[in-house]
């Protein structure tokens, strides 16, 4: 029995039920994809869902260069810093998550979960360049952080931002490792067991660089919250 | 100048102002601490903020045997399993948070977020051994799982179960990896990567056996839904 | 004493004798070796053993584009998305295995594998796409998966659905983790790891984006079935 | 609400069905239970499918003590070397595994294999203390190895025995790594690394020290031979 | 030859110039040594160089239990805490470290490091468990903390608390990470990595557990400060 | 609320304060920032504080080669092997910091350490190529180094010098391991270790290739030391 | 087909050609087997080959304890710091090896090395307590180092000593590292890493706390030598 | 102080008197070096020792490339596989190694180790591609092995070459792991652990593709063998 159970020049299974089932539509996960199939990815969620803005992340320079051209019928968002495409609008915000990042070179994950969030429904605000080595910078931004729904923190390096925040503020709080540094901050691995090792309980954690899951995670408890 | 800034005798810097500002209270970690010093600890937590119980966790068998005479005016719970003393009584419960776990070498991680949650006023329930090598164990409980507002999911070994829950459910998810396991599961470490890596997104994640850690962010969601 | 062994020139020993010992005739590892290397391997293992096709694995891009032309007068097949390159027609197929891929991205692995498997002679079929996140997937496909001979499970990232598959099925199960992912997912050791560990017992794994090696071991379980 | 899905002193969620749907029944992890959670599981799974044995593996000092007396109404053998309880008889063997290992130290790892091989109902023979320091202990009872349906390779240390022992014979080959060593050898991490890295291909691997992992490959594996 | 250049009975070669060359005199270093053993090195010490203390640190419990004895006619100072033995009077001291600790359970090494700056001749003071969770139980001490000329802070789990410290004081900073914590904290490594990989820059870190060793590297800058 | 709480086109949060608090001043860290935010930065460091150089560090070739120009009215260090931008003339040199390198390839981590230390005011003189492979090398230059206030000593691979050095200077020593060599020395972890784990006591380290934060470190000595 | 290749309590495979071929006899691994099993394996050896004597390593209490009463009628050296028992007279002894050690917790691995030497018929000197905090404790003894055949260098902590030694002699140097130490050193990898990546080219290493194949790749060596 | 106790322009310590001490001239090591600054050192190191060819190794492209111009006046060996370049003639070889390889991609190390040894004057021979997925062709080269005065065996993957060879022969035995790999295998430390941890003593290890390292040991070996 040489042959596929999978129709010909099909590269995937949908799973177009997602939504109703998790609360989070499917998303195009870019890298290591070929642009035409990013393209035919996102084509195709459109279709299936037209509630909600079709997702791609992680993405190489040539689907951020191409992506107005190929949706020019849609509205488009395409995030350099970010690596986001987003086709078609997104849907009306509610709920109040603050992103601080430690740093400028975090930014680039903030602004994945900033733009996640959006296509999400779920409004955002930015706190940048926060780290503890200037420890009075956060201090003096604490009631804007303190008042959100939730709180996401992104820091490389020491990673020790998250856990200071926590202990600064009852909102629930999710710590974004990065892999921002160098010697045995090069991979974000020291990040991850700073946030995970915190002292201050709380803090749950995603994995390295993951902008997309620390708000993926932020809009499911956005979506259980009092009005 | 040889001396101590700290008063004779004194061990720890309280710090009563945890609750109002994180939501809180500080919990006693008795491991590393001897008897005396957890006892002492309790009771002064007792004495500062009579309005919430009073938690020791990862205690040892000598806390665990004494608390109940060492406390005997109050009421006092020893979790043997949990390895938590909990002194006096429970605030009301509001929420619903599940807790599942994958399989019965799991329950002590469980148990600790269990108490945990019961002493911060939250309300649980219980799914145990429910492991993906029997999946539909799980897809005969999915209802229960899905209606919480919370699901925190404890697994050691693959640690495998919170990514398949959360591509079942839509309520935020926690995982809790354990160091149940041997080989290359032998200290957590294998299901924490696996749990961090979940394809399925928005999975956030606590220190190895912190069970604790996954109760306090559960408790903050929780502190925040609709009523 | 100085001087070489070995006849000038020289940078290989065959094994004529491997096919008869253990089932599979020499493969040439393409990577690391110089397009002309590569070739000339190819050549001898066509001359010294005609009745199989000579198959060469991770193959660089200059292999890939010019073997039609080295092997014009032979049946050459040239897979890009497995980087295989075949000189000589496959055997008639016998057996049945089934190649399961997680996701997109593991689909250059999961072609490695099943171009091996045809160049040794055994029919193949392929699922792809049913990763965790979105169970019902699989579970639709089941009856597919479990009538095979043998099952073949790539997946990065988390790693969980070969354990998922084997408390599933009752067919010898083979896991191949892939270097697919980032963060702590990077390298492909959480995959390894969490198939390593899995709570379904009976998985067996080899090394990280090893298709050929899972083709291999599949093979050798083919040989001795019943027709 | 506050309260438990699952019933009062369960422990456990049966998943009666496996046997059939994995060729697998359910076996008891003992390591980390109390005495009284195994036996009253192994209790269980005797009624549930008295058509075959139930085992316990990894099973501490007092269970090993006190299964004869528990079940003194069955049959029962208890491997002290294996650390497994079997109660009920084995059925009849059928299918012939080979279980190799290198040294007197691999032993119980493989007398875990070969006894849960016995209480799945297939064959096994043993061929012991082959290690590479002596290779031509190995080349002396090759044809032995040789002739087998399916070959266990037990090794700690350098882990070098299962590649070698592939390279000389066409059978289906499973490595298992064991914990024996020192240094860099002492948690069987470098064992496992030799045997997924191998040169030879074809050779399938579980965790380190499941012996009993590796007896259910090889089980289905010999369910589908040829008679 | 087989002999030994060194006389019979010797198991230590004595450095008798080391105080003069590098301002630190031996010490006995008591773990994996016998009582014997340690209980003669010492007294070897004093007779070598009575001018300082004679210390002995990592000391097990016999050592402790029979120092006084053994050195009856000499002052001698047991810290069980620190598991230290001084034979010997301190020299009168100078200068002003200041031992920050994070938590109770950091403790013994703080109290290793003090014990080491007395024998040494360095005036200490000690601010105890004002970790990161409670930041203003810090930030209370701030001013007793940056008079001092040298800080030394003793932090296990996340290893947060010396890059906040550096990021609020001028004086030379030492970070001295403990083993302190469970899961990925377990063995101090990540509070290492934390600390080296600080985004307060000038914190210099030592080994993990290593008071004694942050205490020399204090004495040393103590020496050469303005008086 | 979808909006930002740092004002439109800000990047970073500036810390006026820092010097005053820490002695030290703000410094840009040029990795993985473009061209022009470097330079915005270092504008904004000459702006706020006129009193001391602005210097931005591990600074890609674009930020080296257009430096000059970009503050052409002002002295402008630049430095290709430290990768050092300096805006500013140095503050007059008091205090002796030797930066002693173990081999060739160490340099340039030697050369951001001497031009950290020139910005913040201190005097320092270099050894170079003094490893222990030729230990008489160090030796013959063993008084220009001992006399110094502060030692820094540099090295990859084995990373030994540091403690060889401490163990025959009373000077406080700082090892700072390099990303210098291949295999087992490839990433500096192996030279990090070496450091840590040092016989000579009071060797502090820094993380892999941080010349600076050794700078930063040695400054905050020279600043409390005898004039 | 159940049952064993292996004649019925057979627990070892003897290799009696081994000493003709290798030049070194077999050796009883003592750690993991029972008493009875080493005194076996011994008495085979003795039996087997006559004229060299039985050595067993890494010895347990017991064994230590009972090897005189065991083999009364022979020479027996039991040595408790080494861990060995030697049955039967050492050859006459030829070469020189010097055993060199860093510091006194390392003496266990140096024995092991001295009696295996011995016992192989090799001469052995001994140099202890040289570590490098005191580096002229080395330098004084340099001569007797220098002469020897070969040089044997048994360090833990940071593992230095072998490249400084390799610095300063010719003769042929083999590294052994040690598990003394904590922290970062706690296993021995520290120490491991920097013998394999010494700037001192020619050390060549073995596995960690390996005194044992230290002396058999010594005792290769010596036999060629020039008389 | 600001200045350098080195001579401007200097980036190097010569070490005149290392070949009279070692045994072994000073060799360059060019990665991460200039082009230049290996010229420069290349002809030091001609100028002060004539006696014995100045050595490079790890070459760069431009140093391959250049050599010959650079030396014209000299004897030039540049060999692009080992990446060495010799200037001046090799000393007259005496002795006798056998450089084993086990595959072609471990040739470059090879290479490496015979250009050294002929740079040292030791003779080598080489036998390749005799890995253990074909054990006969080691059996078959095994008389040419064995008769050699020292066998270094390089090999990747899973390094399993050296422990079969030394259970073969007498000879003294070196084991070079490669970087040759993918997966576990991928930077050359499970060849490495392999090596370590091998069952056949005697087998003594470099750092990962140090043929340099390897070839100075053996060469080390030699000067002391009878002739």
């Amino acid at each position: 029995v040489t042959g596929s159970e999978t129709p010909a020049g099909r590269f995937a299974t949908p799973d177009p039920d997602r939504r109703r089932r998790t609360g989070v539509p499917e998303v195009v996960f870019a890298e290591g994809k070929t642009v035409d199939q990013t393209f035919a990815l996102l084509a195709r969620l459109r279709h299936d869902d037209p509630g909600v803005p079709a997702l791609a992340t992680r993405c190489p320079p040539d689907v951020l260069a191409g992506a107005a051209d190929e949706f020019a019928s849609e509205e488009v968002a395409v995030d350099p810093v970010a690596r986001t495409v987003r086709v078609g609008a997104c849907p009306p915000a509610r709920g109040d998550v603050v992103v601080v990042s430690a740093g400028t070179s975090d930014l680039p994950v903030a602004a994945e979960c900033r733009e996640t969030l959006a296509a999400l429904g779920v409004g955002t605000r930015e706190v940048v360049d926060v780290g503890v080595a200037g420890l009075h910078r956060l201090l003096d931004r604490l009631d804007d952080v303190a008042r959100a729904d939730v709180v996401v923190v992104v820091a490389g390096m020491d990673g020790v931002l998250p856990g200071v925040v926590r202990g600064l503020v009852a909102a629930p709080t999710i710590g974004v490792p990065t892999s921002v540094g160098y010697g045995v901050a090069a991979d974000g691995r020291t990040a991850l067991g700073t946030m995970l090792a915190s002292c201050s309980p709380g803090v749950a954690v995603v994995n390295i660089d993951n902008g997309f899951g620390a708000a993926v995670h932020a809009a499911s408890i956005v979506r259980g919250r009092r009005p």
